[in-house]
Parts: structure tokens; sequence; C-alpha cells
């Protein structure tokens, strides 16, 4: 990455879900960008660097949400559960949650939400399909409905108050890919990083929907309707394949999760 | 219509709701098709016709949700809140009640659901514009946002379970066109219920959503991906145009209730 | 029709090409139907009737464009060619003079235009393809050219000063079918009227545009996306068939004019 | 219909697979509209009426193909196999046999073939979607595939030599519906009468693909395509609706053949 | 580049608006590769160099436009007013002076035009949305609506002479971009003259338009439907960006010129 | 290319019409990376290296065929007729010869089948568009007719059987581009290598259609939407455009060959 030094500042910025995996990784990247990084979570977090503020709290703690917003310019809303989880359990966490995020940042004139949606909104297509974010949504669990929840609150948000937001359908951002159905769906975390910063930089987002994924040989997610937002991934999943490959030589095709994209989300549950 | 004594039963059909406007109307003219009816609602309904069950009970209500679908071949899910409200109460009412609905189906084995969805999932499209149902929702406040979370629901539970629905992006359904703005969404009772039937009645419906609107002459919606339901309104707000456009001469084009397919529905909130 | 007299006043409105043959068909209809029509023509028209004003304008004079839509409400806006012309009599007649129409619009705050655009801007389909009104231009000649222009006109005219237009593409208005091809594109008089008046009184047109053509057994055009205006044409070129086609008992399949939506335009000129 | 002395004539038309059902359906329909009709088949057919040629030829036989159409105006083809075989018989009756037509009709300077295709063309769609004719084939099994076939084969034959094809995918033309699939698919015997004869007389078809059915009140099929052609159907299945569902009052939606509109024949086979 | 010196002869050239500031970077990269070029400009321009003919000629002049595509190729017309302008100017340069260009193609046989048409043909597009060239115009000025005349004209005179246009929507062509907008738009020198290269020598181009812009990170323009023109941008206005953000840090998100692709321009007038 | 050691196996493979061009191409590139290659022609092939069996069959011979599938797990069908050559041929090599592939892989278990389709199958579209593999066929002939078949026939296996297949429309495979269409057309033979591997490894493709060619300059075909097959191609055209241009400076764009995507084939024929 350029070196943030010669970038101008991303202003005062608020990172939910800063204890989470992604959260982690985020922080310190954001940090020197932004004239003040708050960072938030309901877990315990590092204390805060130069430049930092850190306030524990949750996400369906609404008067806590709204404080953390205030005098703030922008937010990367990573908070929540990140995986599948009984329906109550998102309720509170991701679906009031995400309301809490959306109704402070229009009491407090936040403009711009950088929202951590996810690939299992669209979970229930098959991996020989490519699709693009103008499709239906097909979740592939309560996590995946919470997440179409999420963009459908960003989309009123800002039809009726304009506060624009970059819903970000993240694929599989871990150090490397895991298995085989993540050599399609990797995502760095250089280019989770260039993601989050083209959607906090971009001029113009409104409500925008991008699939966060790396330049991938193989894959299910046509991001041209989001090319305005000037995401260009840089690394790929293809120095991992053979290795995966070796790991898994047989799929078997008749499985679930080997035929949609949601991959294992998609036979969990349900949660009796 | 037809006389319901022709036509082969329903068979045990649950009604939630039947203590609102479109409930009551429904109810009578369900029960002779069916089986058994058993409506059910928070508020006090009629006592019981021969042919009906009446139970009340609170949508939040898990168990008791779990009770009411019991044996049942199929649900007319009209409950929850039908109006725009702040958004704790449709997050209790519409979005934790509808899955309840929905996971109490998957429990007993229920097989179809027709789910009131609204207009106001899309109500932040123009006025000018004609749109279907596979376009991206633009709801225009938290309850057209429940109403989208329930269809995104009803996807979900066909996708994983095999459990039908027609969601009925219902117009606005009343005696007759209250407004102008109604020349153009207004759902006769008798075509709501052709509307009803034809989704509990067709072989196959997979998950699919409708628009509910009479044949006006002048609409925003186009039911032609949908057409496999057979659903075919006799009515038209024809009639009422005069008296309407009379007692509303002059339209403000500026008035964001006059430019969205919403209404005023589009200008509510915030709720402080 | 309905009897004018129920329905509320169209206001004041200006109809240019009052002298040419659908000026002189929609003068006397609209009529009663507006609390002013000022006429206007290059030519000689009718004495005014009562409530009506009279004025000698061509359209490509500005300034008495300019005095003639001052302080009214809405243009029918028919006048200029009508017919294929070498390219300087449309440069003069319909684009100069389409733009000094709108112009005047906007300096004296008129609201709504119907347009008299032309089946011809999308001459060059064949007549074995059926089209909407979102597809590209293909004009099938200057008068074609002149009528999209008049379009992307009407187009720019909204998006930047809010002005609305319905760009009416008429098809082929006649007391009656002329030859096979009107079989297809007959526009019957009450068939205009109706589609001008529902371009008048729809609550909210922004950018419209609708084909012109009355309830035709075989047509090339879908007005799907134009529903919203409420046009619902009630005659059809059904009765005039045998007549038509025993004057024309055998096409030549290789002639442009037959293969081609236009007709015989699509073989006019060149004007050396 | 109309009376048929009041219309112009079809000319010299060939109608192939004349003994079959449709074929003795239409054959008395055409008759009195040609200046000669010409009917063949394998089997044994009616005695030559006047205006008639009676042709016993096998479509396999390209030489009596050819002489067949030498001489004439047009063809109606419903000629070959039309229900499932095995393949080596499709491939004779309907594959080879349609070429033979075709290629008779580019030697013989025949300009224009009806051809019978069949909704078995997509009978792996869902009966919950509707679909267009610009959508891929998704054939049901060998007699689907043949009229997949036959369909490119039309298309070929406009783009190579300027023969144009109407191909018709009927759906189930019989008496009446004889099953609830049927109350989507039906085509009566008039609407197809009708079909025939605007795919005959409209004035351009290049290579049109229209579904052949009734106005049904529930269908899958959106025939907005084929509007150029003129074809307007009067009949309907909703008279037979309610035997049709008290005779099926139960269907298995498990069963393929209540999923896909192929209905049966998406079941049928291997032929081992 | 590679050098001209190996490439196929252009044939005999014309260049319109040869003094311009786009004129004037093609003129001599366009020389050697022509067996003649002949610039002109109604402004005064450098003498001609060996293989070039100098014409100075007004566009508005109809016999010397005829004179200067006399015996020639092809056209590369950028000639006409380049900016926003009152209407009449553009009426004149713009609509008038490509009129007599695509005549003078007619009567002399020139059967390639590459059209210096623009991004203002699609201005009021919003940022945030990414177009391709099949949509419909948005012009955000009279200089756009001009250029999307140009275009419908270049489509008319393929579709009746069989003169084939590229359409060359440029974005922002400069010696690099001039502030935050161009980061999107920008289009290098040399990427312009691979595009116009690429649009002189493919083999088939009917009636193509395409975006001209370089391999810039953002863009709201995709160019897929003109890839068989085998334009491929190697340059990017990546390397311009921190000194442009740096620049302008603070955008106003309420303005137009920030909201709408065509910048600045959408802001333009009116010209009392 | 990676070295094949690395990778896992392909299993047991069957490669038909190993004697043709490509299937001398792709033998020794497919025999490393099998347990076991069984190569099979009409014609003389190479004697068996170490894993490889050589089988000689007709594909027309419905019992060598279903021999030749037993046991194996995957099937390269490249066999049967490459150019375009009478019906009669076609029909038994590639028509029949297609069937007894699919018929034997249904027999005997074999789940993926990557067929050599063509560009034939649409090669009447014209060379300025850009289609993808949605759009209907439009074959070029009766190659391209048998290969639209063989593609519907791999539909519906997929649809009835499960057997998975990937269609390949190859370009232009040849040491290097032979002309100047084939600077659009080309596919390296790295690159088909590429294309197979992937075909053959992709873990789920259902009835996927791909294009074959190199990442040349120009195209007249988007592989967006088989994407997920992870096909990248590493070559290009470019270096031999010079000496194609030079060999063809003047093309006749009155020549259907340079006007449709076919070429030479769409004025093949008619076979007298």
């Amino acid at each position: 990455m350029e070196p943030a030094s010669e970038a101008p500042s991303l202003g005062r910025v608020v990172l939910t879900g800063a204890a989470g995996a992604l959260g982690r990784v985020l922080r310190p990247r954001l940090r020197p960008r932004c004239t003040l990084l708050r960072v938030s979570d309901i877990a315990a977090m590092e204390p805060p660097a130069s430049g930092e503020e850190v306030v524990e709290a949750a996400l369906q703690d609404r008067p806590a949400v709204a404080g953390l917003l205030q005098g703030m310019d922008a937010v990367v809303h990573l908070g929540g559960l990140s995986t599948e989880h009984p329906f109550d359990a998102i309720l509170q966490a991701n679906i009031l949650g995400t309301y809490n995020v959306y109704e402070a940042a229009r009491r407090h004139g936040v403009k711009r939400i950088v929202y951590a949606s996810s690939n299992h909104v669209t979970g229930f297509y098959r991996q020989d399909q490519v699709i693009d974010a103008t499709l239906p949504a097909r979740p592939d669990g309560y996590y995946g409905l919470s997440k179409a929840f999420g963009e459908d609150l960003a989309r009123f948000y800002f039809d009726r108050y304009g506060i624009e937001s970059v819903c970000l359908r993240i694929g599989s951002s871990f150090p490397e890919p895991k298995d085989r159905r993540m050599l399609a769906t990797w995502l760095s975390y250089d280019d989770l990083e260039r993601l989050v910063l083209a959607s906090l930089t971009a001029p113009v987002v409104g409500h925008s929907i991008v699939y966060g994924l790396s330049d991938n040989k193989a894959s299910w997610w046509d991001n041209t309707p989001a090319r305005h937002l000037g995401f260009r991934p840089q690394d790929s999943s293809e120095p991992f394949r053979a290795a995966r490959e070796a790991a898994q030589p047989v799929l078997d095709r008749d499985d679930p999760a080997v035929i949609y994209q949601g991959g294992a989300f998609v036979r969990m549950g349900p949660f009796e």
C-alpha cells in the first residue's frame, strides 16, 4: 500500500467490532490515516494508541451507540455476530445493533457508513452462477438474513436521510484461503484494507454494494456495478491453490456446501 | 366470486391478524373454503363460527405461535403492525413475529405461507417508474424494512427447508380508494380475496412475490413475473377517479409523498 | 369519452400546431376541459371560440414562442414539421422550434409539456421486433432525428430544471388505418385524446416516453414502462383489417418499407 | 372465427402431419383459406377434398419432401413425432425430417414455414417461473431437444437464406384441458387456428418464436416478444378448472412432474 | 505506441477541429500513418507538413465541408464547440456542422467516421452509477445534447446508407487530470491516440459507441459492449491521485457538480 | 503452465477426437495429469504411451462409445467433424455421435464432460456486437447447428441426470492466428490447455458455456457468466497483428465473411 502519510486524512472515524478478527486487522491500518480513530467492541480491546479512543459498548445499547458516533465523520461498522447463530442472538447483535448505528448516524450527522455485509446475503446461489449485487438476496441463514436487512436499512437511510453507505459483501477474509471454496471467495487483508479505504474516500457512493474478494482466478461475483468505488484487488488465491486442492482432492458434489456459494453455512441449523 | 361450495377445500388454514382490517375481510371469505380456519390476533376477535377456531396470541410469543400452526396446512400471515411505527415496535411485531411464524411452520411441517408484505418494500421508487418484483428493495420506513425482511426470510425458508411462500406486496386495500395515490394502488376486497385464493391454490409457488392491486388504469407495478399464480384482478379504481380528483384538484409536485410510490410513508419519522 | 364537464380543469394550456391535422382534432376536445386554451400555428386557424386564444406564431420566432407560453400551465406541443423534409427545414421547425418551446417554458415557469414525438424515432427496428422505449433510438430520417433530439431535450429540461414531459411516440393517427402497416401503428383520434389527457393529468410524469397506438391486435411496441400514465387505448385497427389486406394482398418482403417499422420513411431521401 | 370467405387467400400451403391430432384439426380450417392445400403424412389420411392434394410421404424421404414443397408458398410443419420417444426415432422423424423440410424450402423458394415446436423446449424451467422465448432452451427430453434443434435450424435458414419461420411452442392442444397442469398450458383448437393464421399472414416474421396457449388465468409464458404476430387467444381453461381440480385434489409437490413446466415429460426415460 | 512505420496506412483521412486542443494532439500522431492527412478548422492551423493538406473551413459551410471530404477514406471529426455554449452557437457548430459532415460523407462515399462525442451525453447519471452505452442519454447541457444528436445522426447514416461510425464519448483528455472528478474521467493523450487508431482500423464497427477513458482505478463507464474495437487503455490517473486529493480535500456532496457524472457542466446555464 | 507433477490427478479421462488437430495438442498435455488417459478416434492415432489406452472407435458406433466410457471419470469430447460439411455427415458424426457419448456417460456414471462446442453456434452475430453465452444461438451452418444441439443435449443431461458439462465455444485454435478475423478469435494452444484443465477441475460446473479465446485485444465475446470456471487466458493475438494486417490490408465490408462473427463459414453451402 501507499504510505499513509501521503494521503489526506480520513477524518474522525468509528470502528465497531474492533476486537474481532477483521477489526484487529483494520485498526492499525486505519489509525495513521485518521484524525481520530474511535474503536469499539463489546469485548476487551487493546488500549488506545495515540490518535485513538477505545469505547467498550454493546451495539444493542442505544445510548452507548449514540455516544459512540457523536462528533464523528464516518463509521466502519464491523460489529455484531459474524457467523451463523440462533435467531435471537442475531436479532439483538445484528438487526437491532445495526439499526442503532444508523439511527445514531442520523442523530449526529454522520454522513458515511462502511457496512460489513457478507457474501452470505446471496449464499443460496449456485457456485456455477456468476452474480452481481443487483440480483435478489438469497440468504443462507439468519446471519445472511441480518446482513440483507442491514443493506436494506442502509438503502432506507440514504433514500430518506442522505446517509451514504458502502455495503461490503465480504467473501472470506483470512490470512490465507483455508479450503477449496475460499480459492473463490478469499479476500486478503491487504485487499480488505484497499476496499475499506476506497469505500471511505470515494467522492460519492450513495448506497453501494460491493463484493469483497481478491483478484482470484475463479469467482462467482461480478463487481462491475461497483466500479465507481475504485476498488482494485491486488492479491490472488492462486498461490494457495495446489495446497488446498491437495488437502481436499475429492469433493462431494451432492453436498449443498459444495453446490451453493454459501458453503457450509447453507446446511447449518436448524437450532432446535 | 364462484360459489365456494364448488371449489375443493383449502384444508386447515391459519389466519393471523384476524382482528385487523384485512383479517376481518378475509375471515368470512376463507371460512367456507377451509376444513378448519384457525384465526388469531393479539386483539379481541369475533367468537368462532362453525369450522373455526379462535386463538388469542401475540406473534412475539414463540410457543404460542408454534401452537397456532400445529397440525395446519397453510398460513395466511397478516399479523403484526400494518403501518409505520417506531423501530422497536416493528422489531417485535413484524421481524420477530414473522420469524416465529416461519420457524413454527418448519417445526410443524406447514408447507405454504401467504405472507402479507407491502408496497412499502419499494416505496422509494418514483411514481413515474414502473417496477417489477425483481428489482432491489427500496423501503420507505421501518414498516417497509420489516416487510423486506419477511420476504428474505421467506426466501431462506424455501431455499433451505422447502416451505413455499407467496409474498403479497399489498397496495391499498380499502372499501374504496381514499385519495389520488390510491387510484394507482387500490386493491378491492374482492380482488384481495382472489389474490389470497390464487396464492393458496396455485400448484407450485416456490418463493413468489406479487403486487396486490386491482386492474387500475394507471399503475406502477408490473406483475408479469408472477403470472404463474393466476391472479387476475377484476376491479378498477376508475369509477372513483372523478371524486378523488375533485377532492384533490392540486398536487404539490415537490412533496415527496407525491413523487414517491410510498406516498405519505416516505416522510414519516424520524421518531425522536 | 367521459363528459368533460365532470372532470377537473386542465388549467391554462397551449396547443401548438393547432392548424395541423392532429391539432384540429385535439383543439375542440381540449377546449371544454381548459380554463384557457391558447392555440398557435404558423398557418391560419379557426377564429377563437369562447375560452380560446388564437396566436399566429412561427416556432423559430423565439420571442413569439416566449410570449405564447407566458402565464400558462402546460403545453401540448404538436407544432413543427410532421413528415420527412430536407434537413434545413427540420432544423428550423423542429430542432430550433422545440428548443424555443422548452426555453420559454423554463423562463415562464410552465411545468409540463406533452411533446408529440414519433414512432420514427425508432423506425429502423424491424417489424418482427417488439421494442420498448428504453432501447436506443434508431431514427429513420431527419424527421425522426429531430424527434429523438426533442426527447433528449425534454430529458435535459427535466433533469436540470424540473420541467416534466411526456413524449408521445405517435404511431399513425388518422380517421382510419390507411394501409397494412397502419394495422399495427394506428392511433384512433379518440385514443389520441385519451393519451393526451392522461399525459396532462397524471400526477407525476418526470420524463416519460410512451408509444401512441390503439389496442391493435398486432403491434411492435410495448408500453409497459409507461403504465404509470394510465393510458388505456379503447380502439383497434381490427375492423379495418379485411379491407386493408384486400387492398394490399401482396407485400414485397425485400422492400425496406415492409421490413422496418418506419415504413416508407426508411427509404425517403436523400434530398439532393 | 371470421368467415374465411372474407379473408385473402393464404396461397398454396403444405400441411405436414396431416393425419395427426392437430393436423386433422387444422386441415378443414385451412382448406377454405388456401388456393391449394397439400396435405401429407406417413399415415393414411382422408381423401382429398376440393382444393386439396394428399401426398403420403415420410419426412425422412428427402426427395419425397422436396417434391411435396415444390411450387408451394408456405408450409405448416406439424409432421414428425409429437411425444417423447427413444432418440433414434426422434433423430429420424424430427431432426432429419425437419432438415428435409427446410432444405426443400430452400431449393424450391418457399419463403415461410410455420413450425410446430413445443413447450418441451423449455420443460425444465419451474412452474413458478414466468419465462419468455429469449431465454436459453432447457429441453425435457429427446422430443424437446429435437424441437430446440428445429428452432435453431429455422434461425439458420432465415439468417442464411431469408426463409422466414414462426416457431410455435405449443402448450397442450386438446379439446379440453386434461389435468391440472393443462389449466396453465391449454391451447384450444380455435386458438390454435388463430395462432397458425396469424403466423401465416403477419407481414414480416423473420425468425419468431411464440408460445401457443390460450388466455389461461395462470401461465408460465410471456409472449410479449411475439406481439408483432397479432396472436390474441380468445379462449381460457378457466371453465374447466373446477373439474380438473376436483379430479386431482392433491398434488405431490416433490414430483418433478409437478415442479417443472414439462410435466410428466421431465421424468420419462431413460429408454434402456 | 508501436512505431507507425510498421503499421499499414490509414489511407486518406480528414481531421476536423485540427486547431483545437485534441486536434493538435492527434494531428502529428495521425500524419505518419496516413497516405494523406487533410486537416481543417475554422481557426488558424500550423502549415501543412509533408503528407498533409490544410483547409480552413467552417463546419456550417456545407459546400466547404463537402469539398473537404471529397476523395477521402475516413474522417476524424473533432470539430465544433467542445464545451457548453448558448444553444444557437451549438446549433450551428455542432448540430448543423455534424450534419454537413455526414451528408458530405454520403455524397462522396466516405465509409467511416470517428466522431468525437462526449461523456456529457450521459452527464446526468450519478457518480455512484456504472453505466454502459446502451442506456438512454441524459445530457447535461446543450453541448451534451448536440453530441447525443450526433450519435443518433451517425446511427441513421449507418442504418440508411451504411456509413460506419465510432462515437467516442470522450471523458477528460488533458495532459493530466485537473481535479478529483478527472481521476475517474481522464483519458491520456496516448490512450486517446490508441482509441482513435482502434476506431479507424477495426474491421467492422457499424455504429459503435465507446467511452474514452484511461484505465483509471475508479470509473463510471463500462465499455464491455465496445470490446470489439480493441481499445485497451494503458495509462491511469492513479499517479495523480494524491496531488488532486490534496488540492481538493473536501467535496461538497450537495453540489450537483459532485453528485453527477457531468461535473460542473450540470450546473452551467441558463444563458439569459 | 505449472508443472503437472504438482497438481492432483484428473483421474480417468477419455479424450475423443484424439487424432484431430486439437486432440494431438491436448493428448500429451493431459496424459501426465491423468491416472489413465483413454484416447479415441476413428482415424489412426499414435500408439499408447504409459498411462494411456488407445481405442479406435466411430462415435456413431453406440456400443463402442459405451465401452469407451466404461469405468472413466470424465470425458473431453473433441470428436466428430470440426468444420462445415453436408448435413448427413454432420448428423452422424456430431449429432448422433454426441448423443452416444452422453448416453454412455449416463449408463456408466461418468459425471463430467468437457464438450468442444464452437463459436459457430453464434456465427451469425455481427463482428461489431459483443455477446455472451446467454443470448440465443445463431448458428452459421450445419456444423454450428450440431454444436448448438450438443449444448442443449448437455443441458438436458444435467437437468435430468446431473451429468455436468462445460461447453467450450472454441474460437480459432491454431499455432498462430491465420488471418485478420483470428486476431479476435484466436485461442493459443497453451490457453486451450488452461481452458480444458479449468473445465475439468472446477468444483461445480453444472451446465456451463464458455468462449475459448485468448486475451486478444479485440473480441466479440464476454465470458463474465463463466468466470466461476477460473479460466484466465495468458496469451494474445497482438504479436501477430502487424503481419496479419499486412497480409490483408483491405477488407471487403460487404462480404458476409467480414461482417459476421462466423467468418467464411457464414457463406459456405448450400451443398447441392
